[in-house]
């Protein structure tokens, strides 16, 4: 990479930075380009010439949330070898529930009703690639089932544990103590599995 | 009531009206307080003497929608009283898809993260209303689980059901087909009962 393809790359992760660092904070509802450009130190202009717009912005923010999903998912899988598969898929929903607690506003961004419809492909892929790992897993568990089914079938598992955790943490309901939640967690996801 | 007291109520109503119509066809973060006032021919002050703010109003709606949602779950269980309790549950889960289908944008207004937090307690009260209805039903099919287990499982469950819709229904991860959704609610539904 050149000098200044460096550069580059250093102020387009800069910005991320701040974007990421906003949407943590406040939420996505808070993320506008004036405000990453204050935090960044950079132009708006610069922006525009790094990301398309707003939306290009904070799907770019998602992708790096996925990304440290997927990698809390990893350490759950390494630590948990021995286990069974059902074993594996309940840590790996407890994780889930951990991330988003961890992770409020960011883990929210990734479901947020105002992102453009539908997502890129390259952003698709990457909740897809979430799919099939669970899908890997559920064709161990049932080894006759097609792929796609699997496939289906993981994408019903992921829906129903983010539904739960999703209404389960939101404040609007009552927020549920983290240790009842995963208690439910717990309970559910072997029948999830049948 | 007295002629004031119908007129208020009737304007109130056409507010309402207005609102509604707006959020059904666009989504409730194209709810404004001025498109409110040119489609219902009421001013924007003669709003605020109904609805405290923006946030008050949207949830008038929302209460009307769930009213709505409990309705169409009557439906289900009025036409299905032959059938045992997990049929009437299963019959349940897909009147709740086919609201959400029927009534997208007013549907998903009841989830929306920028609703106050936490929802007033009238108003959560129109979701715990639903929730008790289902423990209900939990404690027919499980006569020993204690009344606030029944609930916690009831809210386990409709969260797991609106996951599966709700991240089935969404554009950006690519919508699956009414029927698969059906299928693999149909598919999950006894599991989640056990």
């Amino acid at each position: 990479m050149g000098v200044r393809e460096e550069a580059n790359e250093r102020r387009r992760n800069d910005i991320l930075d701040a974007a990421e660092r906003i949407v943590a904070e406040k939420g996505i509802g808070h993320l506008n380009i004036r405000d990453v450009a204050r935090a960044s130190g950079c132009s708006v202009g610069t922006i525009y010439t790094h990301f398309a717009d707003l939306d290009g912005l904070a799907l770019h923010v998602n992708a790096r949330t996925l990304a440290r999903l997927a990698a809390a998912l990893d350490d759950v899988e390494r630590h948990d070898q021995g286990g069974d598969i059902a074993g594996q898929l309940c840590a790996m929903a407890g994780a889930y529930m951990d991330f988003a607690a961890g992770n409020y506003h960011v883990w929210s961004a990734l479901f947020e009703h105002r992102m453009p419809q539908p997502l890129p492909e390259w952003h698709r892929e990457d909740h897809f690639r979430l799919f099939r790992r669970i899908a890997g897993k559920l064709r161990t568990l049932h080894p006759n089932l097609p792929d796609d089914e699997a496939f289906l079938r993981a994408r019903t598992l992921y829906a129903a544990i983010h539904g739960i955790v999703s209404l389960g943490m939101a404040d609007r309901l009552g927020r549920l103590p983290a240790e009842t939640l995963k208690a439910e967690i717990r309970r559910i996801m072997p029948n999830l599995l049948s």
